[in-house]
């Protein structure tokens, strides 16, 4: 269920970072308490009522809505990060860009095996972070109850890569 | 109130970022709930009962509790990022660092004149970045009720660059 005015609160950026991209800025939403709140209340509604043992959030925008569904779920939280931004030991996995490669970690200690897992982010573009970040959770051992994303860019259909988990999304562009 | 429970979640990671500094990793207490829960608790009691507009998190570890804050706060939330990942119009504040100059950018209509604020990040060490995010607030009209902090180096003495407010931190390090 997106209400429209939830929607109203994104804010489109032509060129950012690079010209040809419209980049949705949800810090819009994020200042508006009552948005925020909104926003929330729906996607916890996703996943209220499963037992969930870890949170992980995708850095950093992930991390806003994703330690708030901790904290509603009585889960820890996890961060996924760049490479050479965890301290400790880490896994790491590769995804392929449009020009290049770039990789995501997460604590090696972070999840334990038979952890049910709730992932967050807050964008789904074409689903190359996710399906690393899935990866990682699946490596560590833990079981991905639910994929949650605050918006998905439908057109670039980052979804195909993430079939066999259940994925939600708030808001929904079907094109830029 | 710092419950030793607390403090002994916390990992130290001997030369991260780099050799001779012994990096406070608090992705530990992150992810047991037990911990996560009790410290934002400890948190929450800090500001609980004040009227709080927007609670502002320092990126990118200050958006963990700080989203948390701002959920139980029925506040909105606002991000201080570094140079370049914010997508509108800036304020941009420059602090020094031991060897250089670093920034710390936040949107410029993210606050309104006479919201009451609460800055919310992870570590004060020198109270450099946390001073810079302090003028982005002031400068966009903004009032500072209150800043805190997961963990403070006490040593370092960052708490002297933000004497005229009300400082709060839960787990104090007196030495390395």
């Amino acid at each position: 269920m997106v209400t429209t005015d939830l929607s109203q609160l994104i804010r489109s950026i032509p060129d950012f970072p690079k010209k040809g991209i419209v980049f949705k800025d949800i810090t819009t939403l994020w200042k508006d308490k009552d948005g925020l709140k909104g926003a929330f209340n729906e996607l916890y509604g996703f996943i209220e009522g499963k037992h969930i043992d870890k949170v992980v959030g995708v850095e950093s925008r992930g991390f806003v809505f994703g330690a708030m569904l901790a904290d509603r779920l009585n889960a820890g939280f996890v961060p996924v990060r760049k490479p050479g931004k965890l301290p400790a030991m880490t896994l790491k996995e590769n995804y392929v860009l449009e020009y290049g490669v770039d990789a995501v970690e997460m604590h090696e200690d972070a999840i334990e095996k038979g952890d049910k897992v709730l992932i967050h982010d807050d964008l789904l573009a074409t689903g190359g972070t996710m399906e690393a970040a899935c990866k990682l959770v699946e490596k560590a051992g833990g079981e991905i109850v639910q994929i949650s994303f605050l918006i998905e860019l439908a057109f670039l259909k980052g979804r195909d890569k993430l079939s066999k988990y259940d994925v939600r999304s708030l808001i929904s562009y079907d094109s830029e």
